[in-house]
């Protein structure tokens, strides 16, 4: 197979992964498994889950364990989306291009469902680290925790909720974009590296990366929030200068931010270069640069024809 | 130490790791945080803790484990009341005599501070059960996926909302019961046994006897929603008519449902003879059977007072 093929290949199992990992019982009430089914069926772009998959297996972890990882970090990607579009949260009507889960099967729907992939995403966790040495379980449980918990994600969600409280500085929307967006993508990156016992300047250089790409990709969304239209990006735009909600383009203006998204993919290359010294596998990652740099071409493109 | 001494230091001991096992870090966010110290300050009775403890100290399990896996769960269980109050599930005004989280926080940080509960939750299980065998470990985790997940507490709560659209029979609010109520019990019951590794036959009997008790408290309070008022109980009352929920005194009528809970406490007790002839210290659970009986007594009073 050339690299194209293995790479669809990958991206079908990882797809065909995210459908089956929660298989819903015979008796789950009807609003519940409605709401399930849709968001199974609408897996988004899975990138979350293709980073971890493929950090996990160019640091010689099994498919298997790599999988469950991977899996389990979407689900509990995919879970912070239902949350956020909650109307308590973004009030959003739009997600991946359908009607969101609240809005067809009922907030209570929607929550349950959330929690529904939380609960499965802990468990595929488990069976990834399931096995190995305390230690190794340990270290891994513990980073999960911390960035999934009330010192990460958490936080991000809330000081984002309220941030017409605080000051109008670029360090704010930086600071919730740690919490809110980082921290996935740290555990896409970070998570496989320790449960495969990297070595510490890799699991390191890892960290790095995940706040550049981590931060890119929240200007990214700020940029298509501010710049697209709801059919260009198939969930509900324009929506965080009508919520008063951090948003990097609004607070330093859309061609600072994108000066902004250059300097971090460039120390996210050279980042990804020392990886790629260290261990040849993982120069993967600039296949993933790719994907970034055809998004930012298109933004870049979209906000010219709105200058013109 | 006598054994109403050991008792009551035993309850301060779970009621002080119940408020410290979720330090709050000093950067969190200010309605989040508020929504975390509120709860964190009213741990309710603490029965499902106590029982978890008391049940993995009766079959060796260590106190610091015991410690764990009590906490998770009624980490689980503070989530779930954070959960079932808000506007989309009971949309509940108070609990433990207050107002409601999302009443004074907002939706969106009752929300976040029941997925802080949960978090912090699967880290005490994962410490719970670090270090045991393999098998022991997928044993639990499995167990405790199954009762929290779609097929147990997320469905229960699940048909709970969706409860006007059953046939009204008694097979449908003790279905909901069973996925609702008994789940959580169950957990605190038969997890601490899986982790102690107990003999097939007394985790049996214990997967007996939490049903029996779990359906006994559901009847609780159910009738409590009925007889008692908002004072009473500390909580909002009278919601199950109002909202068209399950309710077993409404189903089958108050003193039909006071004989309900005569037929399942006395076939605990059976259960529970035979628990302390194979493990001695679990005739501690005839002590939890008094209050059990202390609450029946005191809603037979109050059903006596109303019909007269």
């Amino acid at each position: 197979m050339d690299s194209n093929a293995s790479h669809a290949s990958m991206r079908s199992r990882l797809r065909h992964a995210f459908q089956a990992a929660l298989p819903l019982p015979h008796a789950t009430e009807s609003h519940l498994a409605g709401a399930l089914q849709d968001t199974l069926q609408h897996p988004g772009s899975m990138v979350r889950a293709e980073l971890a998959y493929r950090v996990g297996c160019s640091l010689a972890l099994s498919e298997e364990r790599a999988e469950h990882l991977a899996i389990a970090i979407e689900y509990f990607h995919t879970a912070s989306l239902l949350f956020d579009d909650l109307p308590s949260m973004d009030d959003a009507r739009l997600r991946r291009g359908k009607p969101c889960a609240h809005h067809v099967y009922g907030e209570g729907a929607a929550i349950l469902a959330a929690l529904a992939f939380i609960n499965r995403a802990y468990s595929l966790i488990w069976k990834g680290v399931a096995g190995l040495a305390p230690e190794v379980q340990a270290a891994a449980l513990c980073y999960l925790e911390r960035h999934l918990g009330i010192a990460g994600l958490l936080n991000g969600q809330s000081q984002d909720l309220h941030y017409s409280r605080l000051a109008r500085h670029i360090s704010a929307p930086q600071s919730i974009a740690m919490g809110k967006t980082v921290s996935l993508i740290r555990l896409a990156l970070v998570m496989p590296a320790i449960v495969a016992q990297a070595r510490p300047e890799e699991v390191s250089l890892l960290e790095r990366l995940a706040i550049f790409w981590g931060l890119t990709y929240q200007t990214l969304d700020d940029l298509k929030d501010v710049l697209y239209t709801e059919q260009g990006q198939g969930k509900t735009a324009a929506r965080d200068a009508y919520l008063d909600r951090p948003n990097m383009a609004l607070t330093i203006g859309i061609p600072e931010s994108f000066d902004r998204i250059d300097r971090l993919m460039n120390l996210g290359s050279r980042t990804i270069t020392r990886l790629a010294d260290a261990r040849a596998p993982l120069a993967f990652l600039r296949e993933v640069r790719v994907q970034f740099n055809k998004e930012i071409a298109n933004l870049s493109e979209a906000s010219l024809t709105r200058a013109s």
